[in-house]
C-alpha cells in the first residue's frame, strides 16, 4: 500500500453490506490505518474481522469510539436514534460523524434529540446503493462504484467535516451529490420507497389468491425482475417506512389516483388513454435513464 | 441437418420477437423443410428473410396460408380479430392454427366470430416469453428454452392438433402446460397484466412530480429493475388491457385494497403491520421462486 494516508482511524458501527462494503472500499484504496468494526454483540464484527474486511472488532463502543477520524453510523434505521443517545458522552471533538441511513429527516431528528447540540462535524449522509442482500458476506468494495452518495449538510456542518466525508466517497468510486433533508426525502420516497412498498403489496396480493401456488409458477422474467426489492429486509423497511411518512404517503397517493385512472380506462375501454399513457411512460423511462447514465 | 421433418411447411404470420425466435428455434431444430412468413408489407418478411430466419417472404395471405402444415398467428393482440377475418375463406382443412396471444378468451372469442364453427385443428397457445425489446432484429433462437408455453384446448381441439403445437414448443425447449381459457386469462393478469401496469403507473406518477428530471437522476438499480417492464410495446399493452378487462380489474382492485392497507399502517404507525407484511411478502417470494425454478 503505497496510496496517501487520508483517514488514520475509520470506526464502523454496525458492519453489515454497507458497512462492510465500506471498509472494504477503503481498505483496498489503501488511504486508512486503522479500520474498527463495532457491534452489540461479537458475532457481526468478529466475522467481519475473520473475512478482513476491518482491522480489529471491538464490542464495547467507548473502546470503538476512542480515536476515530471518522466515524460511520451503518447500523439499520430503526437502531440508530438509541445508539446516537449511547454514542453522545462518548464522542471527541475531532471525530467527524457521518451516517447512511436511508431517510434523512429522522435521523438528524434523532441526532438533535441525543447530542442536543449537533457537532459541527456531523453530516448526514446516504449511499443509494445496496440490494436485496444484506450482511458482512455480502458486502462488497465494488458496491459504491458509480453509485450516487447524498449528503444532507445541516446548516451546523462543518465544511471540513463535510469535504472529508465527501472524499471518503468518491475514494469508494461514488458521485457525491448534497442536497437538502426535505428534498431527499422526497426523492427518495419517489424513486425507493414508493417502488419498494409497490414489489411487497403485489407479492402479497399474489399470495392471497386462491390459487396462489400456482400463479407463482407462470411468474415470468419480469416478474422476478419487478418483485426483486420484495426480498429485501422487512426489519429496515418497515423502519423507513416509518421514518418518512409524510413523504410516502404524498407519492402513495398520487400513484393510487394514476392506478385509478388507469382502471376506469380499461373499465370504459378507453384504449387511447391507455395508449397514451404507456407511451408516455415508455418514452420518459428511456429518456431519463439515458440522461442518467450519460451523467 | 439429419434430424426428422416434423413439419413440411411452418408459416408464421407476423414475425416479430415472438414469430422469429419461433422461426429462428425451428429452423435450427432443422425439424421443418420450409419456415414462411407473413406480413401485411414487404418490410418485416423481407427483413427476416435477409436476416435467415425464414424461408419464403410473403405479403400475399393466400400464397402464405397455401399448404400449410401448421400456421402460427404471432401478429399483435390488437390485429388478430382481423386477420382472422381474413383467414377463414383460405384455410384449408388440414392446417393446424395456433397463436401466440397474450389474452386466450378474446382470441376464442375473435376465432369463433372469424371462423363460425370453430376448426378442430385450432390450439389457442401463449408463450410466456418475450422481453422489452420487440421486432424481428430481437429475435432468439434460444427465447423459448426453459420458458413455459400455455396451451388452452377449446371442447372443439383436435387431439392430435393439440399434440403437435405441444411439439412444436417443446422442440424450441419451452415447457408446455395445458389449462382453460378462463384460468390462463386470470393467471396472466396477476403474474403479467397488473406488474405492467403497475410500472408503467409508477413511470408516470414520478413523471408527474415537480421535479422529475431530478428524481429520475436518483433511481438505483432496484428503480431499474422494477420499471423495466414499463419500456413494453405500449400497443400491445393497450390491446392486452382491452382484452382481459376482467381479470385485470379483478385483481387491480385486490392489489388497490393491499396499498390502502399498507398507507393505513404507515399513517398511523403501525410497526408490526407493515414488518410482517413484508415478512410474509419476502419468505412467499422466495418460496414460490425456488419451487418453480426446482420444476
Amino acid at each position: 500500500m503505497h496510496n496517501q494516508i487520508l483517514v488514520e482511524r475509520l470506526v464502523i458501527l454496525g458492519v453489515g453490506l454497507i458497512g462492510g462494503s465500506l471498509a472494504r472500499a477503503i481498505k483496498t484504496a489503501g488511504v486508512c490505518r486503522e479500520i474498527v468494526g463495532w457491534g452489540r454483540t461479537a458475532k457481526t464484527p468478529g466475522r467481519a474481522l475473520n473475512l478482513g474486511v476491518i482491522d480489529r472488532a471491538e464490542t464495547d463502543l467507548a473502546a470503538a469510539i476512542h480515536g476515530a477520524d471518522i466515524l460511520v453510523v451503518a447500523v439499520p434505521p430503526g437502531a440508530m436514534a438509541a445508539l446516537f443517545l449511547e454514542m453522545a458522552p462518548l464522542i471527541e471533538p475531532q471525530t467527524i460523524i457521518t451516517d447512511v441511513g436511508s431517510t434523512k429527516e429522522s435521523v438528524v431528528a434523532a441526532a438533535r434529540a441525543a447530542f442536543v447540540t449537533l457537532p459541527p462535524y456531523f453530516v448526514p449522509g446516504h449511499p443509494i446503493a445496496g440490494n436485496e442482500h444484506s450482511g458482512v458476506d455480502a458486502s462488497d468494495a465494488e458496491l459504491f462504484k458509480n453509485r450516487r452518495v447524498i449528503l444532507t449538510p445541516v446548516p451546523e456542518t462543518a465544511h471540513q467535516a463535510l469535504h472529508k466525508v465527501r472524499l471518503l466517497w468518491e475514494i469508494c468510486g461514488a458521485t457525491v451529490t448534497e442536497m437538502s433533508v426535505e428534498h431527499h426525502d422526497a426523492i427518495l420516497a419517489a424513486t425507493s420507497h414508493l417502488p419498494h412498498l409497490l414489489a411487497y403489496a403485489l407479492v402479497e396480493t399474489l399470495t392471497r389468491l386462491d390459487d396462489s401456488w400456482e400463479i407463482f409458477r407462470y411468474a415470468a422474467g419480469g416478474f422476478r425482475d419487478f418483485t426483486r426489492i420484495a426480498s429485501s429486509d422487512p426489519v429496515m423497511w418497515r423502519d423507513i417506512c416509518l421514518a418518512n411518512p409524510k413523504q410516502i404517503l404524498a407519492v402513495l397517493e398520487q400513484y393510487q389516483t394514476e392506478l385509478t385512472q388507469l382502471a376506469a380506462a380499461i373499465k370504459s375501454g378507453d384504449g387511447e388513454y391507455l395508449y397514451q399513457a404507456f407511451k408516455h411512460a415508455r418514452a420518459a423511462r428511456k429518456d431519463f435513464l439515458a440522461r442518467n447514465y450519460s451523467n
